[in-house]
């Protein structure tokens, strides 16, 4: 059985997902749909089998189309997605899901009704590096968690439209979201536009979880170098993810603290513990050859995605937060 | 002439401060005090020439004193200095300067009305690197300031008395304040403790300036492994310090953006430069010997050290503000 | 005018080729050539326009190809290079341009003869990291040369027709030659294979030059580690070249030392010179476009390519020289 | 029992010996000499408890001294080391041993004639790092060893009277004959000196061992960074060793090839495995230290040091003829 998909959207992340849906067995990509018919050529040449048109509604009347792959400006997202539900389809949602988190809430009941799967392309979640990260968290290796502090910054692109939360945040509070499995309780966060006119190109974030653990982001699109480390502590082991290290992403520190505090009525003795620090293999697999596999079986089996509609929501839903508390200085917000 | 200093406090950096104003010429350690015996042992074995006691006041009361080094536990600053400067002595304090915003006041009016030099050991300024970063922006060649970022991050060592906010970010806030010569206005923290009754050991601080300047400040004991660096955002060019680089402390990226508006009427239209990057070299001279220069010179001259009461204050100011927010998660604070 | 090629051999090397001659204006590639069907199938599908064959001689008898590229396994250069030259047709070999010296002077002659175009592919010349290094060397920037360093080793890929020398080190040679613009004197080499049969998979070579200078260059196929850094040492300054830097490879050091020979009747006095560290901005076009544009501009105008056949005859002599070397524990072979 | 011991030479080294060996339970230091005044003033002021003297001759004349430490050019190492043994002391001499084999040899003939224990300050030796590769490598861990390859450059400290090679190689040296544990069978060096009438400043030494080991060094004084790095390449693991890391010096890699031969009749088969990456915590204990509990325990025990008199000539051995084959462009030289 073959899952036979229709992509709309064929930007800067579109080609991604036909390629991969191309190339994976169990799926096949039968048309695209593009406004832009220069888009639709460079689709043309390279698949000569694939339908194109410049109207979304053919994908949708086309009954050989089980599946739609959204990759459009998130500002289309919830009504092409809800379209698609609608006639039956399931669906894949480039990130962040939707711009509000009512319009998320209404297609996972969409989706709920329809009994059809609804994923969002949260592409970090199927690398190897996160999925080796979140094995190591489950399987205890690491201990109660402390903190989960991400930066990702570089030079470029500024967007016109979305402050740099949306635009990179995203990435760090979807691997949070799937990592720590902990409640988000609040949000407190700083931005500054250095453009007038222009969104938040610097920002700060930092959400209150459950269970006394913190996580802070933070994101830059006019850094003069690039960065994409992130530092995750916990009671027993402590990791470091260096996404732009080309093979050794995932460090895994045997350090940490002792406590004792039985030494003295007064004060707690701490000492420091330091250890041999492992650097795991990983699965080399392309995230999104991953994802599309995962979606594949969500769809033969309906059971629910990793990244389903709920994780797209918890996301905006923290996006929503921050963008409120980033107007007020830092002012926390409740989610 | 010669500048005759006591030192009172021969702990940690106590031993730092006599040994950089024993081998600076134009000053002289001529007693030490500590309440711990043994450590006045180690003082005698290394200085015979120093006078040693455990109590204060023989410095308070030696006439051939010029000026009082205090290098104590913070919660005695306010005490010794004031002491010291009611019997006319010069007072160079650690950092930070009072626990208390009132404390440097009253330390700032007395020096004033006694006509005697207040300083603050700040140490970071008089580094080659601190120096540097300082003649790059005062010379324009940085541009309109940006953004200033910092991470301040270890294992260990843990203080039972105050925050990792007093501890470590008070480096950054001294640096902040000397390089960005802009004024706070509000200030926003969060933190927390994973060891419980004991003080925050995980800390974000976010400033915000005048001339829409924004600066934050991550400092943790518990982190895996250990960074100090800093990335100075400015409309010309940026800086990244690293302080753990053995010699290329300070890179100048020659990148940024531009902005054109008349692109478009809609939207304008940014793009990217990247040019060069320079590491200057940087003075060698161990800091604390510029300080100490620089100690003498201002008691000689009677101006003003860069480091005086004022700037001790203003750290003190944000770090009772980020306390405070710290305390309601990152409900912003007016400076 | 454009210039007509073809291309011979669609393996490795071959589709880089292809995809820059059809790219760069001022060229087209009208056939490509390969004994393997299935590699020909991937030229149709993604250049339909090119016409293909498996056998070379439709590419010599075709008298709308100006040119031909070589991108074949080295044994077959001479061969191929020498019948393209017969009919009139410019040559680019892939490097090294034959497997001996002796076929590379008969190209040379021949060419001559013609007055055809005979190019070497020592692609590394036209990266903008080694002309921005060959310009501060003529320029004197860099003062006299002392020496030339060179580690090039990773893990695989093993060849099993020729050791590591013919493999990485004709890379460093080729750089070398077109930096150092110095004779070579002398060769010595050392190498070892770890698996028995095959060629040698670890390798040491030094090259003797006139004016004092010394090369040396280390490959290895079974390194744990992937490593690409070259110290050009020189009187003035020195470089470091790492070729795995995202963008800061070329570090220019004002390092060095002053002799003083006046100083003492007994020995010279070395003192030791530490100044600012520059990161050059680099020219980011591909190298194969560099490349292909400077083909075509030897072809239209007639002068000599940078990496003409006596470049490639002098790389060839080296690694011929240090073959024997090498089969003699380091025994030094004249050039 | 204490082991009494004398120090000759209070230079550069010298102190770092009388300070170990004050501190270290089992040993004390009850004499100095130099032939320099003023560099016994400076062990009165730190140890007004030891003896001082210009001469010699008082530290063998001293019956209360077991052992003599020789920290002084290695110039003299031959004749103050004879002088101790023949008046009954135990010898540690600072490496290299002597300037020449046959200096060794006697040295080693003296020792055991007069059951005494001669041992060379190889320090590399007793730092947890080699000492940690070394259990790696004899416990079976890094399979059979393919190579050794060692980089120790940086700018400065030229000598006047020894090559790069005794001055920097001597360390690798003394690492690899330690490590390796196979007989060198030849060796290859080249050399050059870029300072007319001074010794060879650059150097690249290639030694030939039994079992179809090769090891190499290159060492430079004039290099613009500072490299301490070591490759070692093993049958089932590999090791980098970085000695300027603070703390992650040593990585285990989980690299290598896997060779089949059953595929072909023709060729084998190689295919690369890219497994975990493991950084031991090290021993952080000053080898100095270890090294003088361990000079303490042969006295006591008798038992041959891990560097005793044959390790120091064997180095010296491989130092003569790479001088020779330096002098040869690199014309091996059979040890």
């Amino acid at each position: 059985m073959t899952l036979n998909v229709g992509v709309i959207g064929y930007g800067y992340w579109g080609p991604n997902l036909v390629r991969n849906y191309v190339e994976t067995p169990g799926s096949q990509v039968v048309a695209v749909s593009d406004v832009r018919p220069e888009r639709l050529c460079e689709v043309q040449k390279r698949y000569p089998f694939i339908k194109t048109s410049t109207d979304n509604k053919d994908l949708f009347n086309d009954p050989t189309i089980d599946a739609i792959l959204i990759s459009t400006p998130v500002s289309s997202h919830y009504e092409l997605a809800m379209q698609a539900l609608q006639v039956g389809k399931h669906v894949l949602l480039e990130k962040p899901i939707t711009q509000q988190s009512d319009q998320a809430r209404r297609l996972i009941e969409e989706a709920a009704r329809r009994k059809r799967v609804l994923m969002v392309d949260h592409t970090f979640i199927y690398t190897g590096a996160i999925r080796k990260i979140h094995d190591l968290i489950t399987s205890g290796e690491i201990g109660d968690l402390y903190y989960y502090d991400s930066v990702r910054v570089n030079l470029g692109l500024f967007q016109h439209d979305v402050s740099v939360l949306w635009d990179l945040a995203v990435h760090d509070l979807s691997i949070m979201d799937y990592l720590l499995g902990e409640e988000s309780i609040a949000v407190s966060a700083a931005g500054i536009s250095h453009i007038p006119g222009e969104p938040e190109n610097t920002a700060y974030l930092t959400i209150f979880l459950e269970n006394n653990l913190i996580a802070h982001i933070h994101v830059n699109w006019l850094a003069p170098v690039k960065i994409r480390r992130t530092l995750i502590g916990g009671s027993h082991k402590m990791i470091v993810y260096d996404d732009l290290e080309p093979s050794e992403k995932v460090k895994v520190y045997d350090r940490g603290i002792y406590i004792n505090d039985e030494t003295s009525v007064y004060k707690m003795l701490i000492s420091y513990r330091t250890g041999d620090v492992w650097i795991p293999g990983l699965d080399q697999t392309e995230a999104l050859r991953t994802q599309a596999k995962h979606f594949i079986e969500c769809v033969e089996t309906g059971k629910a995605p990793i990244t389903d509609g709920q994780a797209g929501l918890r996301v905006v839903k923290l996006l929503e937060a921050a963008t409120q508390s980033m107007a007020k200085r830092g002012q926390p917000f409740e989610i």
